[in-house]
């Protein structure tokens, strides 16, 4: 197996990025490859760096850079040389079996869109985030920025979505989905969310719970929590700012230590014929290994097959 | 001053009501009188037990108690001489300055809307909530449930309101407003969202400071924060299971103390003619007085003429 790594992407790339595919590439030795993709003359000495290590990585040159503040489309468009674009190129021929990058999110999520695509029967692909558990391990949060806006029927889909993902990436055998909403009754929320909690109520393919609130995110009401993009980037970036007034403070905390993005790796973009995972822009090399792993587990596990199973009948 | 307090109203009423009366009553001596609103049977016990200290608080008795669970606006119709209805009643005469329940929250804002009315000029009320600063002291957040919907003009509103807020009741000279979003870049969010921005950039009665993210509740880029009560609720209920976690862990700290909604006392409903407080329905009664001790801040500043001045022009 191969796992693609934008070796360009992220605030501290190319060094975080060369030195998280030698982290994944220890935990990974006889069961995948990592492929960096970047620029020779930034990434080359970084391998000539790391000695004998970094025999076992592979290495694809891109010319060209997609900058964390350029326009996705646009970019994704014009640089078809950037180490995106070529990522991208590289899944969709099959050459790789996970495409991962911490560069930026609009244009992965572009890429995705414009290459391997959008699984036949699904409105609109979703990222998914991990949400830490006070009393267990952990549960996945979607959309959390792809959708800002959502129609009630896409977020039935994410419930299908993130089910799919808790049961086969995350191994949890019956996930329990809920919807983020205001009230636990079903009355409750805007007329999107009264009508998506009923879709999901009548959707054979998951266990709906009903209606969570803004406090059970972290306790064991729902495995997979379903919102709207818009809602699902403030719960995610207020977790992220929690995390870091901790770690400010000096408190450390095995459960608060979770909402270290670092722990975690990156968010996988589901819905799409691939395994791609985005990461995030501050990503350090324990990151960007993780995120390695994240994406060797996705490929492993057959998600993909099984999204395209589901959507297809 | 008197400020009436619904002696019925949460989970551990009448006794934290009256333990929390007791409380404030001591701090507003001389300046202000507490009055409780309730059921004969249940609050004069309580006050004979509690000896001379009582005697400093007024008893109006009111029949009727609307629980929590309750339709609001069909309880407040049906309930005429509940403890709620009884304390607008008093408040829309002029008997009390202020009203404060931690009780059945649709109740206390139909009630507000039923009586004393929403201000000419405002859409909507808005629910405010404080939010605690890391490096800094507090500031608001709303709205956080009132309504899960929100036009841009309605939007537009509570970042005045909230920022009449700031000013006149916490003291800040001049409050930096900013629009809850998912991205700094003005184009970011919604369509609302982008509508209000332009909105609230433009408005003249405020300092907009733009976009801000959900990584940016606790920093200081913003001393107001506007949202639609679907997004202020979760945000609250969020805030407040960081903090139920932390006890649940022992973990310490004067920053995430503030977390704890009995160090507040309850949330004002703004953009009405008169000052009314809801609390949590799980108040203590250290909740219960902090919540006492807003509704006579409140009273004293004279918020109210405030918002009626702007929204009147």
């Amino acid at each position: 197996m191969k796992i693609a790594l934008d070796a360009m992407g992220g605030d501290f790339a190319p060094q975080a990025a060369v030195a998280g595919a030698l982290l994944a590439a220890e935990q990974l030795a006889g069961r995948a490859t990592i492929v960096l993709i970047g620029q020779e003359d930034a990434v080359r000495p970084l391998l000539q760096a790391a000695g004998p290590a970094a025999n076992v990585l592979e290495f694809v040159p891109a010319s060209q850079v997609i900058d964390m503040g350029e326009h996705p489309a646009k970019a994704f468009q014009q640089k078809q040389d950037s180490s995106i674009a070529v990522g991208y190129k590289m899944l969709l021929a099959g050459e790789v079996d996970a495409f991962c990058s911490a560069g930026n999110t609009g244009a992965m999520l572009v890429g995705a869109m414009f290459t391997v695509k959008t699984v036949p029967g699904v409105m609109r692909p979703a990222i998914a985030n991990f949400l830490p558990k006070l009393h267990n391990n952990v549960g996945i949060l979607l959309d959390v920025g792809a959708n800002a806006e959502c129609k009630p029927e896409m977020l039935e889909q994410f419930g299908e979505l993130g089910s799919l993902y808790a049961q086969h990436v995350l191994g949890i055998a019956r996930p329990q989905v809920g919807l983020m909403n205001i009230g636990e009754e079903e009355g409750k929320g805007t007329p999107i969310i009264q009508e998506a909690h009923q879709r999901l109520k009548a959707n054979p393919h998951i266990h709906f719970v009903g209606n969570i609130e803004g406090r059970d995110l972290f306790n064991d009401k729902a495995d997979v929590i379903v919102c709207d993009g818009f809602t699902g980037n403030i719960i995610l970036k207020m977790a992220e700012s929690i995390y870091d007034a901790m770690d400010e403070k000096k408190i450390q905390d095995p459960f608060f230590d979770k909402f270290n993005y670092e722990a975690v790796g990156g968010s996988p973009i589901l819905g799409i014929n691939d395994n791609a995972i985005i990461g995030h822009g501050r990503s350090t090399p324990r990151a960007i290994g993780n995120m390695l792993m994240q994406g060797f587990n996705m490929a492993d596990s057959g998600i993909v097959d099984q999204i395209k199973a589901t959507f297809k009948s």
